[in-house]
């Protein structure tokens, strides 16, 4: 499926009470004494996988429709009244360029999950002892707090089995694109990037830490 | 206020259905013509500051108590009755090194709102034309989806008229840190941080683009 074909329509917005996803939470304490109260949200923590193709030299990313970013694209006089108008603000506003992730939901390890994710999203199929870890982060520091964990792969073109493309049971619809070690750069070196600051991390990490090496 | 010596405790976690803070929404919309629901919460747009003091040659960064952070620290077992036992968990779980940064929620430019923080948390008066934007990305690209930019300041001795801290009405305690180059390369190399991935970036662009010209 191709992102530039995408149909996004008929967008509703409202309050939820009860979500499988989002569990609000309000947190009360006391701090040096003093009562404070902090609203948050319970989210479950996530692997993203920083994966490079040594054959094709490209890193392999995904693009894929995030909903919350679509609706933050567009201005708040337009979605104040439930209803965002999809034929002025397009899909692309909602369109991400990211690193393979995925959200640690089954009993599986960390690396364990980033290998099944590589395959489900990207169609390559990796020895689980060539996922290495190079860090764990903390997102959403504000209201979230989950733990985060970045892992680096190499993989060939011989290990991809499939087109990838995630799971279409699950409404997911993503696109596998390549990116060239210039173009990353270039990437880096905008102001302005429709992602998430931990692929900016990732891609910082790798240019500076395997790029050269390779 | 020194970190080492905050004290947290009597914490209790109830859901909430109201917040000032963290607005719970559902979207609603079509995908290519197959329907799709998607929960998230509304969360401000934010700015985040990379300080860098030229006379000490030291970056200067905030320690705060992040109750979202802790939270996610305790294991789930212990915190599913409502309670958290505070003796059990020391508030060192939830103390995050992070960039100063703010949200923004007043009527003022993103680079006044960056000045401003920098004045709150660190104590440094800055003229406005010496703050630079580097970047902006996406927050949360999963629930949240909100505007994050980046800038860069270079700070003297003499323009910290205080010793910062935040907002004390607002609950803010805040300790302002200094990290040497040294230390932010190895901070960059661990395995494992207390802090954002925004932050990693932040660290990365700082050591990749400032440090190796000051």
């Amino acid at each position: 499926m191709a992102m530039q074909n995408l149909v996004i329509d008929d967008m509703k917005v409202s309050a939820f009470k009860e979500s499988a996803f989002v569990k609000p939470l309000s947190l009360e304490f006391k701090q040096n004494g003093k009562q404070r109260k902090w609203d948050m949200i319970k989210v479950h923590d996530s692997v993203i996988i920083v994966i490079f193709n040594i054959n094709r030299q490209k890193l392999i990313l995904v693009k894929q429709f995030r909903p919350a970013i679509y609706y933050s694209s567009v201005p708040a006089v337009d979605k104040e009244n439930g209803t965002i108008d999809t034929s002025k603000y397009p899909p692309s506003l909602g369109i991400t360029l990211e690193f393979c992730a995925g959200i640690v939901d089954k009993s599986k390890s960390l690396v364990e999950t980033a290998r099944d994710e590589v395959l489900e999203e990207c169609g390559y199929d990796v020895p689980i002892d060539k996922i290495q870890k190079f860090k764990t982060v903390r997102a959403g520091v504000s209201t979230q707090g989950a733990y985060q964990t970045f892992f680096y792969v190499e993989v060939t073109d011989n290990m991809r089995i499939n087109q990838g493309g995630g799971l279409v049971d699950e409404g997911e619809v993503i696109d596998v694109v390549e990116m060239s070690i210039p173009e990353a750069e270039a990437y880096a070196e905008a102001l302005d990037n429709l992602s998430p600051p931990g692929f900016l991390f990732g891609l910082l990490w790798f240019l500076k830490n395997k790029s050269t090496t390779l």
